[in-house]
């Protein structure tokens, strides 16, 4: 029996694992704190071998929900926690096993709405089989952003008065179910993200740079990134990782600002060394 | 002496004129109310031939505000109106003569700020030297968008609800100055326009949809635009013309919504025409 940080009781862990470092670094932390979780590999996603030799693991397609539901209660396992990347499938390239076929009518509609409305589905799925789904920031909440700077650069009061406009915007944002980022730079708001996502707004600044359409002075730049209000977070968390930093200087920006606690990070002193290295502050506010 | 719509009583009219159609249709329009205003063609932005054998029209260079600032007053001329786009130039660029030099500290520290703080500047200017600036709206408010469909396409309540909900994002956004515009598609905000401009905005969503990331149904896919609260419609007047109506049918969206008399739109049948012929819709809203 463990106990998560938030102090809700759990039995042994599974994991389901997309693609990316976040579930290498949270297998690594749950490994650390003395558990042996069940990974789930997704196929086409997660690297099975990337977990280490003795990592209790099996690869699983998506349409082996049935085996992998089989498996869980084998085991007696009731507790998951989903991390990672996963392409969005297409729904006529499951080939679902026999067994998983009868859960096939509960995707068909999630698979309808966006990806929210996706997660939000697959979330409810594992609920009403009897599981309780828990967020990696329960599970390992040093894989998000702490209080203070996560390098050595800490921002100014005048930066510091422009980030607070800035997650003042995003909070506004957030009754219309948009606003997980924005840049400010020149003392105004020059990018929102809505649906291209974290990255492809850091290249559009970039862009606009290149182009002499917006000037960055040194120390200025910022970009800001938090939940939005009812997102949630088991299955949604925003992240900021080593690909966001390079970005962001190449765009000439000076730091990032994020709510902490709120927004995944991986690992905290990986991404410090990186930022120091890259001249940033990454700042964790409450 | 001429009335304005909105009443203003005002003398004889110099316009001054950057690049693009509107400045040409406001002239036309002009002397169709039996007026013949003095144009000052701006220097590498618009095209003296273009505005016909007759007009009353000069070719300035921008640093040669002072012999313009003269002439209209050895003409007795008291209002202005400025119209069409500018190239942004350099300071050095700027070759002023000799009577200019004096106005040259006003525009160095409006030239430190962003296009807005420029523009205020420019009115600023004019206002000191004794001059009214009108605006395009004021005095040709049929080159503004209408109440209700410019072409035969009207909106239906379902889309009409998602345009309320763009335009009062936007409403929200006003206090943050930023938010001119923003795509509505699949039931959500897909994409917010900042410092890239509207075009630009579009041109992402098309992307998004090129990509897969997004899908665009039939009758599905707003543009909303409005002016920012406080933005001076004297001289920055949110617009939207031929090139708006191809990106967005390019982009897969069925149309637009702008706040009517608030929005250019430059020559209305011609707009509602080609709108028809995209299968657009184009609408002004109280």
């Amino acid at each position: 029996m463990s106990v998560d940080p938030q102090g809700a009781a759990r039995g042994p862990l599974a994991m389901i694992a997309g693609s990316g470092d976040y579930p290498l670094q949270l297998a690594r932390i749950v490994i650390g704190h003395g558990e042996r979780p069940y990974i789930a590999a997704l196929d086409g996603a997660a690297d099975p071998e990337a977990f280490g030799e003795g990592a209790d693991i099996q690869r699983y397609r998506l349409g082996q929900l049935g085996s992998l539901l089989e498996e869980l209660r084998r085991r007696g396992i009731a507790d998951i926690v989903m991390l990672g990347a996963l392409p969005r499938p297409s729904f006529g390239s499951l080939r679902p096993e026999v067994s998983t076929l009868k859960y096939l009518p509960h995707f068909a509609k999630a698979f309808q709405g966006g990806d929210d409305h996706l997660l939000r589905g697959v979330v409810r799925f594992f609920e009403m089989q009897g599981f309780r789904v828990h967020g990696p920031a329960d599970i390992a909440p040093e894989m998000t952003a702490p209080l203070g700077a996560l390098g050595r650069k800490q921002v100014n009061a005048e930066q510091r008065a422009e980030l607070e406009r800035g997650f003042t915007l995003l909070a506004t944002l957030s009754p219309f179910d948009v606003g997980q980022a924005a840049i400010l730079a020149d003392h105004r708001v020059v990018a929102i993200e809505a649906a291209e996502g974290t990255d492809a707004m850091i290249r559009r600044v970039a862009d606009m740079v290149a182009r002499g359409r917006l000037k960055i002075g040194k120390g200025d730049g910022f970009l800001v990134k938090v939940p939005k209000t009812g997102q949630d977070l088991r299955v949604d968390m925003p992240a900021i990782g080593p690909d966001t930093l390079r970005n962001i200087a190449e765009a000439g920006l000076s730091g990032i600002g994020v709510r902490a606690g709120q927004v995944l990070v991986g690992d905290r002193a990986a991404l410090g060394r990186q930022a120091d290295q890259l001249g940033l502050f990454v700042e964790g506010f409450p």
